[in-house]
C-alpha cells in the first residue's frame, strides 16, 4: 500500500442527473468519491465511506484507477445511497428530487488502524456526527478540513458548531455561509465564523471562484471559464480534494501554498464539470493538469 | 485647461435610487459623470454630454473638483435627463421606475476643437447613434472604448453593430453579453462579439469581478471584496472609467497594462459602491486608492 497523506470521509451515492440537456443514471456520486478523486492526483488519499450490496464493482475499479486506497470504505447489507436532482436552464440551481439514505442511516464508520495517523484529513459533506465520529479516531492530525450543506445547518446546527470548532477550514458555498452566519455580507459571515474556532473559511461561488478569509487576509481565485459545462455536481468537492490533496503532498499549509492549492481546487473542478461524474476526472493526465494551471495562472495574474 | 488624454460621452442624469436601507433623490448620476470620476484620478478627462437649465450649479462645482474638464459639457433648454430605479434585497438587482430623457432627446454633441485629437475615447452608455457622431467628430483618436445597455440591444442593434465594429474595447455585463451575442457562455458570447470588429471585450460580472477576451487570451479580475454596498449605482461606469484613464495616462495598451488598468478600475468602482452617487469618489485622495490597489493586489497574487 502507497503512503498515505490524506484522508476523505463522505457520502457515496448511485445518482440520478438531469440538466436541460441530458439526464443520466446510475452515475458514481457522492461528497467522498468527488473529493477522493480530486486529491488523488496529488496525494496518497484513503477513503472513508459505505457502499450496499447494489454497488457495483466497476465502481471499486474506477477508485482503484484512481489511485485512492479504499481500506475505509466498508460494504454492507441494503442498497447504497441514491441522489437524484434537476439543474436549472442556466446550470445555477439545482432542485434535489430523491435522497435514499439506505445504508448511510445506520453507518458508523472505524476507521483502519493506517488511517489513524495520517496528517491531514477532510471531513466532505455529510452528517456532522459521523464527522465528529471520525476526527475522533484520528491519533495525530495536522491539519482538518471540512464542508456541510443547508440541511445539517437546518437540522444539526448543534453538532455542526462542534465540528466546526474542531477544525482549521471550513468549506462552504456562498449561500450555506449566508445561511450558516445569518449574515448576508460574505466578509462579516467569514469573521464570525472564523470567531466560532477555524483559522480558515473558504467560500466556494461556482463559476464565481472562491474566496479564502484567513489570518494573512483574504485570499481571491476565479473559476476557470469553461466553453462548455456538462454536470457541476461535485465540482465543489472537486476543489476542495485537488486543495486538500495538494497541501498534504506538501504536508504543510502556507499562505502562499493556499493560493496555490485553490489554483489546483479551481482546475481540478474545472476539468470534473466537463462531464458527468467521473467521466472527465478519470481519463485526466498530470501534463493536462499542468497545463490548464499555466493557463489558468496567466489569466489570473497581473503582470 | 490641462492637457487632456481621454474624452469620455455619456448620459448625465438626476437619479433617485432606492435601496433595501435607504431612498435617495437628486443624486447626480449619468454614465459620464461616474465614468469621468472614475477616469480623473489618473488622466485629463475631457466630458462630453447635456444638462438641463435645472441643472445644479454644485454639481458643475463638483466636475470641477474632481478636474474634469467640461469644455464638451452643453447647457440647453428644458430639463435635465431624469431616472429612478429601485434595488433588489440582496442588490443583485434593479427595477429601472422612470426614465425621462428630456434635453437628451435631441442631444446632438458638437465637441470642442481641442477635444478632437484626444487619443483615447470612451464612449460610455447612451444611445448608439450619438456615440457613433462622437467618434466621427474624432481626429486622430488612438483607442475606443465602448459600453452599452440592453435598451440598445433591442431597439437600436443595427447602429449599436456600427458602434462595436468602429471601437477597439466593448464592454457590457453578464447579461447584455448574453442578449447581444445570443449566447449564454460567455466565452463563447466574447468570441462572437469579437469576431464583429473590437480587440477586446471586457464582460463586468459585478460582485463577481471582470473577464477581459483579447488577443493575448483572457484575463480573470476578482471585485474588491467589501463589507458593505451602500448603492451599485454607476459602479460598472466607473470601472470603466477608471479601466480608461489609467491606459490614456500610459498612453498605450498593452496586456500588462490592461491587467493593472483593471485593477484600478475594480478599484475604483469598490470605492465608488461604498456611498451614494459620487459621494465616496469626490472625497477620496490617491494615497487611499494606492492602499487599496496595494491591499487587492495582495489579494488576487498566487505567490
Amino acid at each position: 500500500m502507497k503512503k498515505l497523506d490524506l484522508v476523505v470521509v463522505g457520502s457515496i451515492g448511485i445518482d440520478t442527473i438531469e440538466t436541460p440537456w441530458s439526464k443520466q443514471e446510475g452515475i458514481l456520486g457522492g461528497s467522498v468519491s468527488y473529493a477522493c478523486a480530486g486529491a488523488s492526483f496529488f496525494a496518497g488519499t484513503g477513503m472513508v465511506g459505505v457502499v450496499g450490496e447494489d454497488f457495483p464493482a466497476q465502481n471499486i475499479d474506477l477508485y482503484r484507477r484512481f489511485g485512492i486506497d479504499i481500506g475505509g470504505l466498508e460494504h454492507k447489507p441494503g442498497k447504497t445511497f441514491r441522489w437524484s436532482g434537476v439543474y436549472s436552464e442556466d446550470m445555477n440551481h439545482r432542485q434535489t428530487l430523491l435522497t435514499e439514505l439506505n445504508v448511510f442511516a445506520e453507518f458508523s464508520p472505524k476507521l483502519p488502524a493506517e488511517y489513524r495517523h495520517v496528517p491531514f484529513l477532510f471531513l466532505a459533506n455529510i452528517a456532522p456526527a459521523l464527522q465528529l465520529h471520525v476526527l475522533s479516531q484520528m491519533k495525530s492530525v495536522q491539519f482538518v478540513a471540512m464542508d456541510t450543506m443547508d440541511l445539517w445547518i437546518n437540522i444539526a446546527r448543534d453538532q455542526l458548531l462542534e465540528v466546526i470548532a474542531a477544525v482549521n477550514l471550513v468549506t462552504l458555498n456562498e449561500s450555506e455561509a449566508r445561511l450558516l452566519a445569518s449574515e448576508h455580507n460574505l466578509i462579516k459571515a467569514a469573521k464570525k465564523i472564523r470567531g466560532w474556532g477555524p483559522t480558515y473559511v473558504l467560500i466556494k461561488k461556482g463559476e464565481h471562484g472562491a474566496m479564502l478569509f484567513g489570518p494573512d487576509g483574504i485570499a481571491l481565485i476565479p473559476a476557470v471559464p469553461l466553453s462548455e459545462v456538462i454536470d457541476p455536481t461535485g465540482a465543489g468537492d472537486v476543489f476542495a480534494g485537488g486543495l486538500m490533496g495538494y497541501l498534504a503532498r506538501h504536508q504543510e499549509v502556507t499562505a502562499p501554498l493556499l493560493r496555490h492549492a485553490m489554483v489546483r481546487g479551481a482546475v481540478m473542478a474545472s476539468f470534473g464539470v466537463e462531464a458527468f461524474g467521473l467521466n472527465q476526472l478519470q481519463h485526466l493526465t498530470h501534463p493536462e493538469i499542468e497545463r490548464r494551471v499555466a493557463d489558468f495562472e496567466q489569466m489570473i495574474r497581473i503582470v
